[in-house]
């Protein structure tokens, strides 16, 4: 008897982070290769003699019947393509799931966008078990986002949907990456939490200690250095976290106003401060939100880290067979 | 052979509109009766009375297959029954479903919230036809709202969805009613509307001819006095619609980003104001949409006025024989 696997995997520009699981969705084994970001082809033979080579220690008789694709970039599901994606020049604009399948020995190929990639995951095997609705918010040098409405993922019109990180919270905010201004990632992406701190500091606020920090740190301050510090009980840091937490706040009441989730799960690096930037965001939901059984939505970190777009991409894999 | 009818209603604190349509959901006949807000047998007994007035105005051997409610407060869709709902006392926390079959001869009901009888009638027969997802937002005293995703009415997970007009734009921006500070409905709704025209003229803004409506008008002041005032060219009230409209703008744009649906309907009384409160929405929408295929999304009025919850009710019933 044949077992049946499912491979998963999250191209990003850098590297390709893979899993093969069972039919429960457990990896069974995981590892990750460079992206040769000019060639879908090469980057996906190297890929495949990683896999193979991975297989070999699992039974024999194992065989792979389905491959889930979670890319950086905008992808179009039902064509399989991939648009627009700035870190992987040669992949854009092409047949991606044509790319995979080629190398794959011709197995059935799905594609999705490596947030939903990420988001699907947590739904099916992390913090979103369970719910049918959920809202996921991706706290990283951008602020992604994705949705989940009566289990299945929202793509939008235009492959354009979950783009939380561009909710405007005050036209008079901060100046975003995007260049509009007051946008959600402006405060809670990485480069505006490391604005806010140093604008903090230029206007003699904050404190000695980080006042310090960023002197000390120059270009390679990180949110990890803010968040150390902040753990460590230092009050100008803290806020900087509960500024940034409130704002998240505010954009996850607004989402729970619009949609109504069983549960919002925030992922990403400066999600990694926890309950710093999670707390204040907490304060602030049930004050938002107006209908009174969504008030207490649930507002929960993210379970599966870096794994969780590529073990996605398996049960997306894994769920084909459902839908021809 | 008969002809297959159904039933559409939309019920409001002091009326029950009413629609018998055919296969294709054109309205045959149209009417209202007051409702009894202490009981829904009372109405529905009136209801039924004028209902079979109008059929035998219609071909003999015609027969109601089944009827759509939708109503004014929380409807749990699934369990057929009305939760809260202010201007329905003798209503709220019932069997909805069971009250009108108990009256309708045992017919098979179907329920839903009245904003999303209003979008499914416009998604069928209105401003939404040949789209799958929509955003729908509704401008009067109060500002609601309703989406539909992949052609199915977005309920969450406790009927809460839908609340748009409580999507925060900004914190510091003026008292909404509930309660909150900065929500759509404090600038869009008619009583922010209202509130912005005498804050303006109290601080001297808005020009002479503003200054002597709101005076005259007093208590008696209506958007609709404002829109006039705006269409005869009056700079000052043109300006209140387009701050108002700014501020649809915001909560379009962050929905488009958020949803990315084919198309947003603007229906509600304020939104009669069109192009004058249309117009400045549409200047900023595309200014806040970050994925480019999006940036052009339709932002349209709503074609089907006060009956479209009526209309979209009965095309729910005739869509029950699709899911049993």
């Amino acid at each position: 008897m044949s077992i049946e696997l499912f491979l998963g995997i999250d191209t990003g520009g850098t590297g390709i982070k893979y899993v093969v699981t069972g039919r429960d969705g457990v990896p069974l084994v995981r590892g990750e290769v460079a992206t040769d970001p000019s060639s879908i082809a090469k980057s996906m033979i190297r890929l495949k003699e990683a896999v193979d080579t991975s297989l070999e220690t699992i039974a024999t008789g194992a065989g792979l019947q389905s491959v889930g694709v979670a890319c950086a970039g905008i992808v179009d599901v039902a064509a399989g393509r991939l648009g627009r994606s700035p870190n992987l020049p040669g992949w854009q604009d092409s047949d991606l799931r044509g790319g995979v399948a080629a190398v794959f020995g011709g197995l059935p190929v799905t594609v999705a966008n490596d947030v939903n990639g990420g988001l699907y995951g947590e739904f099916k095997h992390g913090a979103g078990r369970g719910c049918s609705n959920l809202v996921m918010i991706a706290l990283g040098t951008g602020v992604g986002g994705g949705i989940i409405i009566d289990g299945r993922l929202v793509l939008g019109s235009h492959a354009g949907a979950g783009e939380i990180g561009h909710m405007v919270l005050d036209p008079a905010g901060p100046v975003c990456t995007c260049g509009g201004r007051g946008c959600l990632e402006a405060w809670a992406g990485s480069p505006g939490l490391l604005n806010l701190a140093r604008g903090e500091v230029r206007a003699g606020n904050g404190g000695a200690a980080l006042a310090e920090l960023i002197l000390s740190s120059g270009d390679s301050l990180t949110t990890r250095d803010l968040a150390k510090l902040a753990s460590a009980g230092d009050a100008g840091a803290r806020e900087l976290f509960a500024i940034a937490g409130r704002r998240l706040g505010q954009a996850v009441g607004n989402l729970v106003n619009v949609l109504d989730p069983d549960r919002v799960i925030v992922g990403g690096g400066v999600a990694q401060a926890g309950d710093l930037i999670l707390g204040p965001c907490r304060e602030v939901v049930p004050q938002l939100v107006l209908a009174v059984e969504a008030k207490n939505v649930p507002v929960v970190p993210a379970e599966l880290g870096t794994l969780a777009a590529a073990i996605g991409a398996a049960s997306l894999a894994r769920e084909m067979e459902h839908t021809g």
